[in-house]
């Protein structure tokens, strides 16, 4: 398939159709990259699940233990910030505060759970690097999970990995016209990008990549979640 | 203008330029509804700011007080939550939890600043009924603004307001294969529009107003932010 042509000042966002199951070793990007007509310029988001599984981030479960979750959850996990009942809010290695440390037990054959990557950063750089092998275009590529937030009911899909895309751009930091109110706009676009690819996944239940077509090409560039997203520990005010 | 065309599948976001400067008693949702050609299922997104100006929220400031817009922040919360340095963190009277209860110096003429709307949902809805009087279309509208969250760092566009388009919707509720993982996924569309219309906006700097085409028509119905997506004080776990 071909994503539409936005035309200036849009950007289209489809849904990748046709994928396989993906199983441990398989390359991603060469599927993407064999399931569409990629531009340079394009931005891939790919859904965290099948980057675990394709990088084998899946660990067998007892599951007729109820609290396997919740002990595995805190072995991925530096910290465990919040519980109530059943729910663990933790955060990761990666520094990501999510529940249950991402760790999920559905869309997996059952007695297994996939954990996040270990370095999402890292998936996403060679989840490009392989669509340039096979596509020859320089694409920017997204690694997206569900995550809940503070203060705001419901989930969205955000970055937790990215390459040659921006995860943070300065979009307004301008002074206005009387010079008083300068103020720096530091958008993460990439969590925006990866919502916006939610939007289509969802719209076509069980699509795990999309591409988004139309991106500034000026965002185009090294990047990663961990150095421009992650607000460690010690600068935070909410944990 | 007239947005593309995004084919099954697919989203696409366009930018609506050529607004004029919005002043107090404009009627944004006719000057949309003049300016693009919109179909019935579109999704308009329009940033805060301009509809605070339609609706004469602009208050007096005196530009030579350093302190007046952090009094102001506090006069428009029920909390302040955090302080650091020049930043407060508060909870505004909506329930939104933001910088400075959403107050703005920026973008407006100097001794003024721009507060928020007093209630975005039914901004959303006067938007929606004036694009229908006008065009003749039923249409979504989400007012978003530009909010920071705990655990990451950079902003993204969220939804303060909505109608005509669902806010939260469960778009994976159900049983996996095994029957095992029942697991309710609430997803937060209208901060996830709102977040990728934020990336024509940027791209087009100055463009207050996107059309989001494509959306999943079963997502068109009856909302509201303060009832599906501001959680409450008392339910919330980081405040």
């Amino acid at each position: 398939m071909s994503p539409p042509d936005p035309g200036p000042g849009s950007l289209a966002v489809s849904g990748v159709p046709g994928l396989p199951e993906i199983v441990a070793g398989d390359s991603i990007g060469a599927l993407v990259a064999n399931a569409v007509a990629l531009l340079a310029g394009d931005v891939v988001v790919v859904t965290q699940k099948i980057v675990s599984k394709s990088e084998g981030r899946v660990v067998p479960v007892d599951p007729a233990d109820p609290d396997a979750k919740r002990r595995l959850a805190e072995s991925e996990a530096v910290r465990v910030l919040r519980r109530r009942g059943e729910l663990v809010v933790t955060e990761t290695r990666h520094g990501f505060v999510c529940a249950s440390s991402g760790v999920d037990l559905s869309n997996v054959a059952s007695g297994f759970a996939v954990l996040l990557p270990v370095d999402p950063d890292r998936s996403a750089r060679r989840i490009r690097d392989q669509i340039r092998a096979v596509a020859g275009v320089d694409v920017g590529v997204v690694v997206s999970d569900t995550f809940g937030r503070a203060w705001r009911k419901g989930l969205t899909d955000v970055a937790i990995g990215c390459a040659g895309v921006a995860a943070v751009v300065d979009l307004r930091g301008q002074a206005d016209a009387t010079g008083r109110a300068l103020e720096v706009t530091e958008v993460c676009v990439a969590d925006e990008i990866a919502g916006a690819a939610e939007l289509v996944m969802g719209k076509s239940s069980g699509v795990p990549v999309a591409v988004v077509r139309g991106v500034d090409p000026a965002w185009m560039r090294e990047s990663s979640v961990r150095d421009e997203v992650v607000r460690p520990y010690g600068e935070d005010l909410f944990r």
